[in-house]
């Protein structure tokens, strides 16, 4: 059963999964790149495998039934879940240490039925589909009973934690809210304007901003943890993703797209991870941190919390700019 | 120049280092353990290889002098520093966001003069000499003026972000007291009574301890974030690891002579991090945090907080403890 572990010491979470290690490259740190390609035939992600995977919760569909072929995205529970929803509901065990149960959901959002396409090669109509994808799932997720958060993420390589290669999306509804979101909710608490309008003000005096488009913006953080790191959010208030309407979303897949172009032109096709950052709380900017896996976490930043970057955020933008 | 620099929404800094994206391996997402192995005679960790690194501060040796071949252990500074002595000296900035300049030292402690010892193959003598150099250091550069803490770690393997193979560990001097020190400064003096001496009761009555000896104790701690991670440290109040005699650190090469025997027997010659929490405080006990790499931390992690750990650490002794 898993079990959310309080840190005794420090504001952070261990959610221990006992079997998790059994899923596929679960420790893959021998595996290169090349390895983690499953041929098509094996792809449990691809269209007409569909029975390898659990039964589907939702999907987009030119044609077919749910678990057939036919479909642009497709969803479905984790086969190795980190939460359960058979576990008993999350209970905050008043003691030293502190635990929670692992009870909640985690879904995979296969992004397109193509073994070859990515992140890098779909077109805008079919990025519009995951993100539509994704606000559907966040709200009906969200609505579940005893969920405190729902956080969304992809992993794009093996070496950015990716299991399997083919193209997808993780959605996982959590009974905590994490010490990360909860950090910050409480620091947009404590600031007496918008925090975030603070930061794109802030960004664009630093010569951080890569690019703006009809009322979102793209910029690279102050204290960006990883060589170019890009955080993407419209630039009014709004704080819940799941409000946007299609008008935005499609603003959004260009925007995305166009920050991937610029990753593959400087750097090729990178490994990277994203997540999104929709807090519960009435203030602030929902928003997209986008997390190249271009260095390694060590022993420095593991025992510390202090990351080292050693691609300052305004020479990234920099050089993103060029094309 | 580096610079730290607060993340304004959370507890985390991060040093941006210029210039240090052009050392060997600094974007080695594509590189293997294989590719990393230099051979002896382009190595700069080697005998006979002095002056290709800058010139040595430290070092035990049968003979020979200074940037000579003869030495045991040789410390030198670190080829590609993310802190410099000759930046101004560390002031904070009282903007927003928060800046500190990066003033300090940073060390690299070449552990044995051959290329193929490593921590499974050294024995407890050569181990000691390493302990002894941490301590000698430590206590120089905790001395330093501006210094507020002083941090010993060692990456092992490529994967664990070892830009060269040869074995060799760090050591760096900070104008600045890193976020995980501070949150556990603040936990232990909030806490009624030694929260580490309650870690190691906790730690019997979990089954969760690999050994004890002569005074030292190595257990998973309850809530680990990597498998197979482990706590050394010494069962009794000892807040300083540079206070302890020789007669502890020739047990304490002991104790890490068998942790790495157990290891390399369950799992292999894998890939690691490990540093030392000895934080500026009365209470406490030293430690030294041991976490392997073999999982790869991705967008679920870096963007919540919460690490997902597929070995419950109760798991992992028991496995550890069939040797």
């Amino acid at each position: 059963m898993s079990e959310f572990r309080k840190d005794p010491l420090h504001n952070k979470w261990v959610l221990t999964v006992p079997g998790r290690g059994k899923r596929p490259n679960a420790f893959s740190y021998e595996k290169s790149e090349e390895e983690g390609k499953a041929d098509r035939k094996n792809c449990p992600f691809c269209e007409g495998n569909e029975s390898m995977t659990p039964p589907e919760v939702d999907s987009f569909r030119e044609k077919g039934k749910e678990d057939e072929p036919g479909w642009l995205v497709r969803v479905f529970p984790n086969k190795y879940p980190a939460l359960n929803e058979k576990t008993n509901i999350g209970v905050l065990k008043n003691e030293f240490p502190d635990i929670v149960e692992g009870y909640g959901f985690h879904e995979v959002i296969a992004e397109t039925p193509s073994h070859e396409k990515d992140i890098y090669s779909m077109n805008q109509d079919e990025l519009l589909l995951v993100l539509k994808m994704y606000r559907k799932r966040y709200k009906i997720l969200k609505k579940k009973k005893k969920i405190k958060s729902v956080f969304i993420f992809k992993n794009h390589g093996i070496s950015a934690g990716a299991s399997l290669l083919h193209s997808h999306s993780q959605i996982l509804a959590l009974p905590l809210v994490p010490p990360f979101m909860a950090e910050e909710t409480e620091m947009i608490k404590k600031a007496k304007s918008c925090i975030y309008c603070r930061l794109i003000e802030k960004a664009y005096e630093g010569n951080r901003v890569l690019l703006e488009s009809r009322g979102f913006i793209v910029f690279a953080p102050y204290a960006s943890e990883y060589p170019y790191q890009l955080l993407i959010l419209p630039r009014i208030h709004q704080p819940f993703f799941e409000e946007e309407e299609d008008e935005q979303l499609t603003i959004l897949a260009d925007v995305i797209k166009d920050v991937f172009i610029r990753y593959k032109k400087l750097l090729g096709a990178i490994p990277f991870n994203y997540f999104f950052n929709t807090p519960y709380m009435e203030k602030g900017h929902w928003n997209i941190q986008i997390m190249p896996k271009l260095t390694i976490t060590a022993g420095f930043e593991k025992g510390t919390g202090i990351s080292i970057n050693p691609i300052p955020p305004e020479n990234a933008v920099m050089e993103l700019k060029r094309f």
